[in-house]
């Protein structure tokens, strides 16, 4: 299962991270606490009706091709309930949605003396608050998005946090110019620019921007990797706390010697009470069988970031192991609904060769494009994805008729941010509401904040 | 007596706030937590040996004038121990330094209703961390450093954190341009700008660079008054919880009834658990004889904030009642240097009718430049105080002077950040090492920060 802390606030803006045609309420926050993300998911399931085909409470245990695989594309697939009762199920097709954030990479071989190590370590995926931090001192391993924010919760509480990296970051914040989402800048014209200036330029004035806000060589921060070429971490409230001296930057940890942390610069810290290790997640499919898992690079080839390549039948689809400069959700709906489209025979996938090639072309590019390893095998362009899936579904709206017949429209959609109810304008699952829900999503973004006149 | 909460971070920056020979060590975070600032102060106590001429745990019950004060100038003090012992004691001169935090405003008649309130309400005085407020909905009055801290850390544990304003405030932050602490960039340079320019045309580029971060108008924090005409409020954190909907800013309350607070816009807010009264502190020198106490406007009527105008000797000193955009401790420090050249009979005051004449147009002046009120009945400009004290002691530092005779040392007075150590370069209580602290400031800012190296 995956897991998150207490007071976990999403990183997305609201409007790019609500399902193409359900918007969330106008007086949500721009940011949700999980809390908040979880009644909106509610509210879904009750407007489409989906909580009568949910059995919930079930786990997979297996999943395999019935043995007249070849001529049906049947699944046996094999639950447990809560009550330990197993059952054994025929299922024409699978979606198997469990994510990439269930099993924590706990790297500890990479961290020699750890065994001798007096206090008490974990992983981050067993943080749920800093309580147990109060007056202790706390290294953090890794500047991800969970390390940040620990690294700064605990802070509050802790004697002194120590966030170790081995490479560095680039940090942006949510609250961006003028106060506005950081996300909301996330357009259709952004990323024709994108397209036509050289990446070298954009890096420099990415970071020239970010620099400005905070030097982030000055701030112990700066990392090799260009900006352009990591999704960067999402921290608003790092810089006042490294500033302030709760949390210190720190370099790799070269060993661990009972409760001394030895860092690779030969520093070192005593008396450390707590190591978290934000050393990130790995992901596995246990209970899929090993020849729907084909492997490219670092990553599982699926072809459009879906289908195993290699199967005989298309009835076997991953949905949401994604990761891009985008939120989670419209891409795990778009490619939901590009499944829909190939299980109901709308959309034939090309052949098992083809599929492949596509598949070794995507890792080539990604390789290319992204610092990439074990743990981030993979990342895509936002945009560039959805508008890829969009157009095999029929979906991708036409710039180009909107320009002529509906140049209001034409506008918001070319240079405000590219939310999912884009593709919802036209084609196959066309959502009557979908203009002016574009019409409004900045109502929306205001409407929050509307909470005292001036 | 004052009070702090334990997460209670400084807001001003290391090389702004020290005293004037003796440099916070460079190791020192740019912004200290209290524990580290009592550190500081406990290190310039012993490296200056006055832990031996100070009688602690001793509280002073009152001080009057000898029945011979028209010729000694004497005043008699009687004191109390921690056992409860009264003693009495006859001093040539006295300082109060109780400063203007001591006694919290708590305007209970201005809240119709409250005391029909069926949660929990105490002032921020009594704030000493969020505990309390796990999971519940918490309405937080007034929006100076106090308030806007306590609703950002409840607001982590909280269901709901309310922040309520009368009148809104400009909210800037410590983490400035580059990452630079903000008050790094209060310079002389800058101080004359402000002479020359006009205050509405300063208003203006300093809003447009505040709302530039973040609108005021859109985050509904816009106040009615003048960036520039009061103090702002420090806080680096506010915008994102705003944001993210942890904090909603409400306006001023109309009345409370049982659990239900009721705001000015006529929106109410139910179910409220804990009400925090941030709505600052009233001053009190309640040991001091009403005839020291001249009163002019809504202020203590002080000559050059420090002497009471109209006694017959000036041998009683008020020292750290101050309010200005820099720190309170090389004030403090100046005002004690000034103390102790009268005292000494080196400086001379003026007359009783000219100081009362000082101190008449210094209120005028202060009711011009500023928003004032009984709680905050007084405001100086840091630069202008600083100087006005030092030429009276004749530590001033000569531009002139040292544009032709140090060009260097010119270059950091001029364009740099004032810090006090300018004003040991010359006259009384010169210090050999204030030339070099000038010259190393920048570096003690960056050292804390080198942890990791880029």
């Amino acid at each position: 299962m995956a897991s998150i802390y207490r007071s976990l606030t999403i990183n997305i803006w609201k409007e790019m991270m609500c399902y193409s045609d359900f918007p969330i309420p106008a007086d949500y926050p721009n940011y949700m606490h999980h809390s908040k993300i979880l009644k909106y998911f509610r509210m879904y399931a009750e407007h489409f009706k989906l909580l009568e085909h949910i059995r919930f409470q079930t786990s997979v245990k297996k999943v395999t091709q019935r043995p007249d695989f070849s001529r049906t594309g049947q699944w046996e697939v094999v639950t447990e309930n809560k009550d330990g009762l197993e059952e054994r199920h025929i299922f024409e097709a699978v979606i198997c949605c469990s994510g990439h954030f269930n099993y924590p990479n706990l790297p500890l071989k990479d961290f020699p003396g750890i065994e001798t190590f007096e206090g008490h370590y974990f992983h981050s995926w067993d943080y749920k608050g800093p309580e147990d931090m109060h007056g202790k001192r706390v290294v953090v391993i890794g500047i991800g998005n969970s390390g940040g924010d620990i690294a700064v919760e605990g802070s509050r509480v802790a004697e002194q946090v120590y966030l170790s990296t081995r490479s560095g970051a680039w940090v942006i914040r949510q609250v961006s110019d003028n106060g506005e989402p950081v996300d909301r800048f996330n357009s259709r014209f952004v990323h024709v620019l994108f397209k036509v200036l050289p990446m070298s330029f954009l890096n420099w004035l990415g970071e020239k921007k970010l620099n400005a806000m905070y030097d982030h060589a000055m701030y112990g921060l700066k990392p090799k990797h260009r900006l352009f070429s990591q999704i960067p971490v999402i921290n608003d409230d790092l810089p006042f706390k490294i500033l302030s001296g709760s949390v210190l930057i720190k370099p790799n940890i070269r060993e661990i010697r009972g409760s001394t942390v030895v860092f690779d610069d030969g520093s070192a810290v005593e008396n450390v009470d707590t190591i978290v290790f934000a050393t990130g997640y790995n992901y596995d499919f246990p209970y899929l069988p090993n020849n729907a898992m084909y492997k490219s690079g670092h990553r599982v080839g699926l072809y459009k970031h879906v289908f195993p390549p290699n199967l005989e039948h298309p009835t076997l689809a991953i949905v949401g192991f994604i990761h891009s400069d985008g939120a989670i959700m419209p891409q795990a709906e778009m490619q939901a609904r590009f499944v829909a489209r190939v299980f109901a025979g709308h959309k034939k996938l090309p052949a098992n060769q083809a599929m492949i090639k596509a598949v070794e072309k995507d890792t080539k590019q990604i390789e290319k494009s992204y610092v990439v390893s074990k743990l981030t095998p993979l990342q895509v362009d936002f945009v560039e994805y959805m508008d890829d899936l969009a157009k095999d579904i029929g979906v991708r709206p036409s710039l180009l008729w909107l320009l002529f017949t509906d140049f209001p429209l034409f506008k918001r959609v070319f240079w405000g941010p590219v939310t999912a109810y884009q593709y919802r304008l036209m084609g196959p699952g066309k959502w009557i509401g979908a203009r002016k829900a574009i019409f409004t999503q900045l109502d929306r973004m205001y409407q929050p904040l509307k909470t005292r006149k001036v």
